[in-house]
């Protein structure tokens, strides 16, 4: 049994096909066409999936179409909702339009939530056998995913699980979605050069810092941990700050929901070395839950401690978690003994 | 089919009997004999359930018995945590103790989850046919009790949901659980009368709220209230601050979670129409998430939006929902085939 996955951002389009062990065949990346409106990219989507379904071994089944897109998305009825980036896609039934060109069953998540399925499955979750746990994904902003009880969570619009939109200090910076001081304002790529800006300002700031926020052709949140990894303490401080509110904002999130795992993933995930000491120690600061049930042994997953590890499959989660929405759907029907996956 | 609660407080101890259209029959009150230890207080309650089976009409089965207990709670061998107002109860069997006492099975569940129960399945919740909800409690400090997709939330270690211990201001007043600014510290009744007593101190205060933060004989909520249900200005500012602060928090639950209900009880919430404005303004502020799903109509429960209502059981719910949780679990069981309530 095979089964398809589109990971559909702003920028590029990937469609891959996977085997039953969930190993990738064959896989097409496209720029997306935003400006040419949604039936184009449908159409892109839908070249691709025959070139994958004309490769070589390809006669048995397929499972279906699994789409991690970015939210919100009205997923009753599988369409999308005023995405940020696709202006004027508002509305355009996504699930309906592909299984139409592709004569495939379709399922639609929010592309947080596949790239936490593919933790849960394949990655950071899967040599326990939990049935909850949150994937935080330090990009360009914070998308979170969320299984809860071995159930995707939605939350009633479809945006369950807006961490990076929870607030943490009323008087920070002002975030896009109208509050200030989210998590996003400072755990993010974004985040993290305005922390870079902000520490530069100040009088006590290193000069390579000061340099580098100053360069004409801009700076990366990489440039930022080379200097951090170079020793420059103001890089260092950076990386402490962004550290320190993500383990607050993640206290918060461990009292309300107290998981068994957080797995913290993209870019930003990367600098884990230079974040994760303050993380931790502002995750025991502020949660009485956290410390209640603090792992004793960092290194083996138990069901009834909190984790909090990397991502273990990098930008390829997406993906994968959307491959695997069509086996995560089969397998909820064959509960109810109805269709074998 | 009749079901026994219980609500074991850190002052008295409640157990009623139940008919199956959860009528109360007949309850109990008595003390709760902290000091004589944990046994004491089992044969107290041993003795309230003979004399209630013993009542006229008691001779069909008696599906089990619920208890609701202030947490932590170490569900998995029913066992109690450390409660702050049971010293040296730690690690006791509460749920085997009494089911060998009582010859009857016991169901155990956080005081907070027991009262989410009874709103959900007779009260606030009780219209519509929802799978999740939370409802926070807003007596002596803050309880939190989460219901998601049909089942009680527990977290790890027997504490998921705690919003009272979410800090909502790292500078803000010292909480007993070792953070600062924790919502327990502002939208609970010890939370009421620190902003009462600070907001005095102010030279701007009324020289109402100044006289009755001064008396000797100390002050209520219920005061606070009165004096604010007069039109003393700085009173019904401290009901904005809780307010704003309690909406703040609800603004991050919301975002994380987008529940369709929140339901709000305990003493202070009587005082909602001096609170509810602020709170409001606060949530809409400060979560993108209850924006994109405000209910258009306040009067009518729909599944795909986010209501925040006043609880309906009052204080009654604690021990109704420990009632409850006996039918919750032989539902389950039902599903299963194996057992029929």
């Amino acid at each position: 049994m095979l089964t398809i996955g589109i990971d559909l951002g702003g920028t590029s389009l990937r469609v891959g096909i996977f085997d039953s062990d969930m190993a990738v065949l064959e896989s097409h990346t496209v720029r997306t066409r935003v400006e040419d409106g949604p039936d184009a990219v449908i159409e892109d989507m839908a070249m691709c999936v025959r070139k994958l379904l004309a490769g070589p071994e390809r006669t048995t089944n397929v499972l279906g179409i699994g789409v991690g897109s970015p939210g919100p998305l009205h997923l009753q009825d599988g369409k999308l909702g005023q995405l940020p980036n696709f202006p004027g896609w508002d509305g355009f039934p996504l699930r309906d339009s592909l299984s139409a060109a592709t004569h495939l069953p379709v399922f639609l998540e929010k592309d947080a939530n596949a790239a936490a399925v593919a933790e849960w499955k394949k990655g950071a979750g899967s040599t326990a056998d939990l049935d909850s746990l949150a994937m935080i994904t330090l990009g360009t902003g914070v998308g979170t995913g969320l299984i809860l009880n071995g159930q995707v969570w939605h939350g009633m619009v479809g945006m369950g699980g807006e961490l990076g939109h929870v607030s943490l200090d009323r008087q920070g910076p002002l975030c896009g979605c109208g509050a200030r001081g989210c998590l996003e304002q400072y755990a993010s790529a974004n985040g993290l050069l305005r922390i870079a800006r902000e520490h530069a300002e100040s009088a006590a700031a290193s000069d390579g810092l000061k340099r580098l926020v100053g360069k004409a052709e801009g700076f990366t949140p990489r440039d930022v941990a080379a200097l951090a990894d170079a020793g420059d303490a103001a890089a260092l401080d950076c990386f402490r700050e962004l550290g320190g509110f993500l383990g607050f904002g993640l206290a918060g999130f461990i009292n309300v929901l107290d998981l068994p795992l957080i797995v913290i993933g993209g870019g930003v995930a990367s600098a884990w070395h230079l974040f994760q000491a303050a993380m931790f120690e502002a995750i025991r600061d502020n949660s009485i839950v956290y410390r209640l049930g603090e792992p004793s042994q960092r290194d083996s997953l138990e069901k009834d401690r909190t984790f909090i590890r990397p991502a273990e499959l990098g930008p390829s989660a997406g993906l994968l978690g959307a491959a695997l929405l069509p086996c995560l759907h089969s397998v909820s029907i064959d509960s109810d003994g109805l269709v074998s996956a």
